[in-house]
């Protein structure tokens, strides 16, 4: 079985009966991964106007309804509470369980939104003949917590994460122009250049995932990130959260070349 | 005085003195101009949802703090109460009022949401030299009821509205071109050409303002229509909905430029 080839569907059923247990990367190629967020309806409403308001950092693919399981459109046949291969659930902001799946704990009050994932542009940067330093060196890609404020919405504030990819200049151009067209999976940098401008006082310590090589002649690229929202709910403290173990994406049965425009 | 190129907060000020009455067509030439549904909070979260699920009908430009009177991005000193020229207040689906502002309506539960109107693309379409028939007649642009399902969310569903602008295909094809870049304000057809595909039985009888003359060489090229989600909201009945009434759009204080990427 080759995990790159194989459909969503197939994957997320292997994933469910617990024979999948890795993280998602590079699976179910040219298909669409997804970042995970599950709260009580009470806090649905601000957390997707709060979406709505950070586009780069947010990019919001789908909205189940309340109770569903399933999403309209990113999966009409998945089951959230199974379907990724490993879960986080916060009580209150604290991190109190890292289950295999939610069943004991998802109920009818609960929403569930997926927000894009930079796995999706990555694609086409590669394509491009640009460099991903962090696939090269074989680890997760460096984030950094900003100074930059994400627009407020009702209790969800904080600053935004950021990912990082070092290139040349002239590649950093190639890149922007590429990510233009993929404004559901970031778009384009938050900022190219200096990291002090942003408020990153030490590019080899980033804050979460893995520090990279920059090269002499590069200059770190910093896009959107994924892991705002999860922050910034988790700053709100609700009761409960659900979100995916970082890295263990959920698939969705789109094809990347849905994103792209 | 020219109305054309007064800046958007003088023209509101005007307006909300009531020295000002009449439809905001043409007015501050360069800046988007809103449509406008206000809605109790109760449901704030499925119609903010609708437009997520829905952006060519419902393009969701702004969304207001519950309770608040301004926008946060689109009219950040505007009053939502007072400067529109012409409101319409809905109670249960029925037309029962419509006053030049809605001080006395107005409370803290209530949810402004300023929604993305064609205005926008028609000036970049006249500077492409293609035709606007309605300008051209100086009336209304015809509107129609299609068969083509809107996405549900809660309570509200039904089928999207269009607008139609006559065209040759070349032009439709160069129309189509040019609203790609405008995704916040409709962006690229529903529909061209043959009307009954989408549900029209007759295109000399739209269901909102007035038919235009379709030259022997021209097709009909229809757009989604922001009158979608008044039409769609009223369905659900809720007991008090307020909009702007059709023509007396909001002007925002951003420019058209804004919206085009």
């Amino acid at each position: 079985m080759n995990l790159q080839t194989e459909h969503p569907s197939t994957l997320r059923k292997l994933i469910s009966e617990g024979t999948l247990t890795g993280h998602t990367s590079g699976m179910a190629k040219g298909y669409i991964q997804a970042n995970v967020v599950i709260l009580p309806s009470a806090y649905a409403y601000d957390f997707l106007k709060f979406c709505f308001r950070n586009p780069k950092t947010c990019p919001l693919l789908d909205v189940s309804e309340k109770g569903s399981t399933h999403f309209p459109f990113y999966g009409k046949n998945a089951n959230i509470t199974s379907e990724v291969a490993q879960y986080r659930v916060y009580r209150y902001g604290e991190l109190v369980e890292s289950p295999v799946n939610i069943k004991h704990l998802f109920n009818d009050d609960m929403v569930s939104f997926l927000i894009g994932c930079s796995f999706t542009f990555e694609h086409a940067l590669l394509e491009a003949g640009l460099p991903i330093r962090h696939i090269e060196e074989e680890h997760n890609v460096p984030m950094y917590v900003t100074n930059i404020p994400a627009a407020p919405s009702g209790q969800f504030s904080g600053n935004i994460t950021v990912s990082m990819r070092p290139m040349t200049m002239q590649q950093a151009i190639k890149a922007t122009e590429i990510t233009t067209h993929f404004k559901n999976v970031h778009g384009t940098p938050i900022h190219i250049g200096d990291p002090s401008e942003i408020g990153i006082e030490n590019i080899t310590q980033p804050d979460f995932g893995e520090p990279v090589t920059i090269k002499e002649n590069e200059v770190p690229v910093f896009w959107g990130c994924g892991v705002t929202p999860q922050s910034v709910a988790l700053d709100a403290k609700p009761e409960l959260m659900v979100t995916h173990a970082p890295g263990h994406m959920f698939i969705t049965d789109v094809p990347d070349s849905q994103l792209s425009d």
